[in-house]
């Protein structure tokens, strides 16, 4: 692990275990056997280092499922790739997703707009691929902003209660949200 | 308002505003315009303040919910009804739902655990139900826990990114949500 990756990860066990706000820089480096100084090197505020890890994740964790599901053709393939993945990923990166999500409003304007684009373009491919279906004929007349929403609503909510402990049910979980989604659950 | 109601909504407040870490008991005492020994007169700590604003939003936005929910026997009128409620109130909740569950593990494990009963028992309410409909027949072979919980997910994540002034799209976003949860959005 480089130094960077290493200063975000313990900085994020700090934020998880004590919160954001009662983590100051000094008990960062500290846990890093670092001098504060040290640590500007790499940032210059704290505010700085949560932008940076809130725009790491999202590069190693959001933005590869984007980019592949944007290769796929077919609307309603693109959506159950986007289910299975982005519920996987909500699965897994639980305690630190609820801390960013949560300390989004601390960042500074300029941070907080280039983490909005990147869950913009999120949304616009959910919705974006329920216009396609729609034009194509396969899906009901819904308020697609709503119903991307509902989608996204219902993969990010794992993060608040699915025990990591059971990795083993990943595939049956996003198999039964991506049910729900197309099909519902009545019968007929 | 009773002096408690209205120290809760001051606390509130400043929690939104500030953060819970960041508002000692003095700051919502000064903001009161009381000293700060006048408000053990309603509560030890500062933890039992988040506790008991907890357990009074609970009362008053959930447990009403879970009591005319319980009345209705039909399990796809009751599931319909709890979107409709469930959804209106995590619209007008927003800012200190967010709060509220983001400190959850502040509390106290006897804290804790008395919310906690609440939400088992919403949860209980959501995956009971999808078993009166499993057993009358009208619903699929379906893992009823994680469609219970793609449900509450649908509808609880609304309170991240729903526009508290654009309330005259309520039905149509709880209209929303049941259907792509009974019959999903696809045609036929």
């Amino acid at each position: 692990m480089d130094r960077r990756e290493e200063i975000y990860e313990k900085a994020m066990e700090l934020f998880i275990a004590e919160g954001y706000d009662r983590t100051p820089l000094s008990r960062i480096a500290k846990a890093l056997g670092l001098a504060k100084a040290g640590l500007y090197h790499y940032f210059s505020s704290k505010e700085d280092l949560l932008f940076f890890i809130h725009e790491r994740n999202l590069k190693r964790d959001l933005i590869p499922i984007m980019e592949s599901a944007e290769k796929i053709k077919d609307p309603e393939k693109r959506i159950s790739y986007l289910i299975k993945e982005y519920t996987k990923a909500s699965m897994t990166r639980d305690a630190s997703a609820r801390v960013l999500i949560h300390e989004v409003g601390k960042l500074k304007p300029e941070h907080r707009k280039t983490i909005n684009q990147s869950w913009r373009r999120f949304f616009d491919l959910f919705r974006n691929s329920l216009s396609e279906l729609e034009a194509l004929g396969k899906s009901k007349k819904i308020n697609k902003t709503f119903a991307a929403f509902a989608l996204i609503g219902m993969c990010r909510w794992t993060f608040y209660w699915f025990d990591t402990g059971r990795m083993e049910s990943a595939n049956e979980l996003s198999d039964t949200y991506e049910e729900v989604f197309f099909r519902g659950i009545l019968k007929g």
